[in-house]
């Protein structure tokens, strides 16, 4: 099976953490936006899906991602459908569900750390809400962050197996994503992180971890691996990190 | 099997939408939190769940439901686990990965709704930033809501069997998320939707079907439907409402 990503082009963004799991998997894929024009890609091959108003599965929004006559969207689900498939998931029900619900707070986390730039609308620029998102970041920084990274590494804690992994006793997709939120958050808030860390330490092993393994580690040397800019979910604006 | 809703008393909030599954489907639930305290309920109830830090699924945040030894949280999750248990969703994998991300682009669009009263923090009060609020909310009526309801009309529009549901010939719990954001929105916006219905007569016919059936319509004349209020995702405030 070709999997065929469909992702805006110049930012990791959502689409990334469905790329961590396509290449941790080995699996065969084409980020189809990225290819030349030439070859069927670039942005209008993404918009055609979009725009196309008779598609019975029309995406409201990027990634998606097409499997023979499958079209699916929504970050964590498509990492719910990808996941049995890549061995990226575990094995029972419950497990699933579980591993699907952390993908959802996952979810909800990046998206309020999108809006810390972008408190008031994604129309407008930074630098139209600069102050918005000075006061949003105050208290991200404060409450959200600590509230969300202290669940993680909760989870982390209590999970039975012990192994340093997010469910049961072996890598999923959500750990990907966990090394993503890490990696992100270090780019966007460096100070504020550097103090977080200090109480997160299982997800910064995790992070190490996933960064090792093998594929991972070839994908972030490759030219695959767009690297973190001032367009994607984590911005680094100096003004909004703080101790 | 006697399903046990964990949620917040006083408002319908993300609660609901579980809440218009179960009645739909005639389910033996007990919303926990409601239940006076002699009886096991009251908040005190659901905040043991949360504070378990040895739980092995604790949830980041309500709604979740209890279901035997499962715990689910996530609405989009719950929904996705009950869906197939109450026969409110669709028979084939396509058909219910596209059910699921239905769902999660409406838990976007509440996410996003929630906001435009609380765009700088949760934790602070809607008269805390109150003039964010409304720069937030120009956008979100300008922008957002014709976007996200012109997208769900469309997918009414696109869908095969044309029998006025989101997925497939029959309803499923989508449909009664719609109903949902319909109601809310009118709740919140009035003067914003009277001019947005105009342009979406499939979901205000969707509404109006769901209002209709039997178990939905005793329900909404119970008082185990909570009124909208100040307090939930749907607030009406005047000055943020506009043609």
């Amino acid at each position: 099976m070709r999997y065929e990503l469909y992702y805006w082009t110049g930012i990791q963004g959502r689409g990334e953490f469905v790329r961590l799991a396509l290449e941790e998997a080995g699996a065969d894929y084409v980020d189809v936006a990225r290819l030349p024009a030439s070859r069927g890609g670039g942005e209008p091959a993404l918009m055609r899906f979009l725009e196309d108003r008779t598609a019975a599965h029309r995406p409201f929004a990027p990634p998606f991602l097409k499997a023979g006559k499958i079209v699916v969207a929504q970050t964590a689900n498509i990492l719910q459908f990808l996941g049995p498939r890549l061995g990226l998931a575990p094995k029972g029900e419950a497990d699933r569900f579980w591993t699907h619900q952390l993908q959802l707070t996952v979810t909800d986390f990046v998206a309020e750390t999108h809006d810390v730039h972008h408190p008031i609308a994604g129309s407008l620029y930074y630098e139209d809400q600069k102050r918005e998102a000075k006061r949003r970041a105050d208290d991200f920084l404060r409450n959200r962050l600590p509230k969300f990274l202290g669940y993680f590494e909760g989870v982390l804690d209590a999970n039975p197996k012990r192994g340093g992994y997010m469910v049961s006793g072996r890598l999923t997709y959500v750990d990907l994503s966990m090394f993503q939120i890490v990696a992100g958050l270090r780019y966007a808030f460096p100070k504020a992180m550097a103090r977080a860390e200090r109480k997160t330490p299982g997800l910064v092993a995790l992070h190490d971890r996933v960064a090792a393994r093998p594929r991972i580690a070839a994908y972030l040397a490759s030219p695959r691996r767009i690297q973190f800019n001032q367009w994607g979910i984590f911005r680094h604006y100096p003004e909004l990190d703080r101790k």
